[in-house]
């Protein structure tokens, strides 16, 4: 049983602050041309997407570096919900039980409901500490968010920062040690605890990352 | 074991007449964001990619219209190789041992090595009579060039057309009978007669096709 984890892409689709708008558009019609294409713009880390270490780290490889067989995963459902906004994922939460054959822990928080809303800046995200657990475990991570560090909220607001970290110390901390890392996954819900996941980058040449058709495999 | 039957998307690639230019350049840089991204640039039938019905049927199916699983075929190789430039490809060769397990025939004409070429235009073609065989045999189609039909060559030459057919016969007969096309293959060499393809494409919402990074799996 094959399952999507993508979010669809369309013009206005939700970017990363600064990020590339999303645009699909008629290129050829039927009217016109006698087929159908579309004209495509994106970003690199547009929709569902991965990261390759050269996202955030200058001299980190990028998606030419490995084989395609990089992105098939051992995968692991780690179910978080429900989650507060803006809520630190804590080292605690890492389970214990984890299989080493894993490579990928897939982190549920919820937010893939607020896909298309300001209120999906307000995501959970990985603390440096839980980062780090996940290195020393050896897996990468995915996340049904913008990504493992807290995204700018979509105005001032009054939330209390707290202890929010900044910059991109989860991203340092698993790309720096070649972790992945697949953004903006949704449907969840109801995964079994363990399942393949595939997650081929589109062949961006030299790519610090790239859109993909995410695709879970369950037994 | 896992291989990449993709060809690798930059700034030039070669693209069907016609279509959209396809463009990768740099929108944030280590230096001025502290991090790299992408701004890509490209048509819904890119580089390596599948045909939904509706990319040559304007009431086909769409990206949308089934499910994620229908991109994991059980491929067997047809290796026509060497063939003559504008070759059509005739019932004849045709596998007369298909195992009706079968959904995707990959037809390896030689023509992925002119990739980057106007020789690349001037790839063998699948007669309407070859196309309908497949549609018989309920199998799509994968090919190592721009497509099941001719491609009109870079500037008039003195090529005789001889019975090339015009229009898009193979792309309706195989799309007409939702049957998947999978174009722009490349590293064929060397598969086994029989092996899975994941060519799961990219999300585009509607999609009449898409950019995909095409996989086998081999045992």
């Amino acid at each position: 049983m094959y399952r999507d984890l993508s979010h669809p892409l369309r013009t206005g689709a939700p970017t990363y602050p600064g990020d590339p708008d999303v645009s699909v558009e008629p290129a050829a019609t039927h009217e016109a041309d006698g087929y159908s294409v579309h004209s495509v713009e994106l970003g690199s880390h547009a929709g569902t997407h991965v990261d390759a270490p050269r996202h955030t780290e200058p001299d980190g490889a990028t998606l030419d570096d490995g084989g395609v067989g990089e992105w098939v995963f051992d995968a692991r459902l780690l179910d978080l919900t429900p989650c507060e906004a803006r809520e630190g994922i804590e080292p605690a939460a890492f389970p214990d039980d984890l299989d080493p054959e894993i490579d990928l822990l897939v982190v549920r928080t919820g937010w893939a409901n607020a896909w298309g809303t300001d209120a999906y800046r307000d995501h959970p995200f990985l603390t440096p500490a839980f980062a780090e657990r996940c290195v020393d475990a050896g897996v990468g991570v995915g996340i049904d968010a913008f990504g493992p560090d807290p995204t700018a909220p979509a105005e001032p607001t009054d939330h209390e920062p707290g202890d929010e970290p900044t910059g991109f110390p989860a991203h340092h901390a698993l790309l720096g040690a070649d972790r992945p890392i697949v953004e903006n996954l949704r449907n969840l819900a109801g995964l079994p605890d363990r399942f393949t996941v595939y997650a081929f980058p589109l062949p961006l040449a030299e790519g610090d990352g790239a859109p993909a058709r995410v695709v879970a495999e369950t037994r």
